[in-house]
């Protein structure tokens, strides 16, 4: 049997590309132009074109799902702050720890994502249920 | 000079296909059976292939960003509770309604989304620097 | 060297799925609930998803391109006319015939595009400049 | 109701990604050398990788579907001059503009479409029936 503590961490890596973002448009809908215009990106605030928080938020659940808890994990909640802007062709790594867990088997998860200068991009926590084993 | 006011609603709707899911899947690495296996996804308690939360949740980001407030919205914050499960082939709708602003422009927006049967499958609430102008 | 004349024909047949509706959207952006919205396109009074007009027009410029004329064919102009809607699902044939060419290789091509059941849902023609050879 | 005049304009912009121009080819089948083959496209007239005509005239379908007119317009008839290339890492405008309306709500509508230097690279026009509400 499957057990975990508080603690218990996982996490997930990737570069993400310009295609990754489109892609990401594509389905979703969000054709703002900060993610899929590189000439009002560059005129923005931000200075070149931002990834979604939405997919930054995404890796998350990506840790959640595949690696810890793993499959079986019920997502029940999310909260994400997105301190920093990610920029495309940014290497983000989500990192999720065990902070709680009750004997009904829920549990609250500290999450956040970091860019490749090691700068917290976002932060925040999930509530799941953990996979019975 | 854009206003806005407690109150003010956007929305978008979209059929989530068995494509979005698998794309979503592939640009995330969310492969949870959940989503990607239906074997698996069928002898689940859930009986079918179910929609990533990270999606259902990202549609909110689209009526946030494209819709209202629009482009130039600074996203800071999102909860989403998962309610109930979306299954492909659902039909989702994504509504936000302006509940707080300050003086500002900070704003707290309610969001939601319903599926087809008119079913809450995500509550939560985004906090947001409206646009200028 | 490669010479043309008039009555000279390419075709190119292709089943239009879900999928390539779905990502046709993604790449242009149009979110049209005809297209992309189960439930709204049921209760519109085509009954169902109807693939975009320029996708349907895009098997025209395949012909061009790649059969007939083919590689080297300079695309000056193309007129269509949306003549019957096309669903997810049917098998359409784009087919290509020339019908004029002048002495600077300037040439009027016919365009069809045929549903599976013969039936012309777009109909127009293509300005090119053919290939050197 | 809503209500459309002479002069109503709708507009969309989207920077051309490498992956929109290859996911286009992918659905279209067009594999044009000019659009998917780097060596070919610099070795040709146009010195590098073109979008397929195609795709830009689309942009002009995703004004007219969600934006103005929007939702509900029937597109009847579209005609492209292709006036100059566009490449990839072009961001490009569509412009629509209504041009003329009859009593049975048939409208002719300008489309064009300009590079990030302001330059035409797409000159036509429309043929809509516009929604009705």
């Amino acid at each position: 049997m499957k057990s975990f503590q508080i603690g218990d961490e996982g996490r997930f890596s990737k570069t993400i590309s310009e295609s990754d973002v489109y892609t990401f448009a594509g389905i979703t809908g969000d054709f703002n132009p900060l993610h899929i215009n590189k000439v009002a990106a560059e005129q923005s605030r931000f200075g070149r074109q931002v990834v979604h928080g939405a997919l930054v938020s995404a890796f998350v659940s990506t840790v959640l799902g595949i690696y810890m808890p793993g499959p079986g994990t019920i997502y029940l909640e999310q909260k994400s702050a997105f301190v920093k802007p990610v920029y495309i062709g940014d290497t983000v790594t989500a990192v999720v720890t065990i902070s709680e867990i009750d004997e009904r088997r829920s549990a609250l998860l500290d999450t956040k994502v970091y860019n490749q200068a090691g700068e917290l991009v976002l932060d925040g926590y999930a509530k799941v249920k953990l996979p019975k084993t």
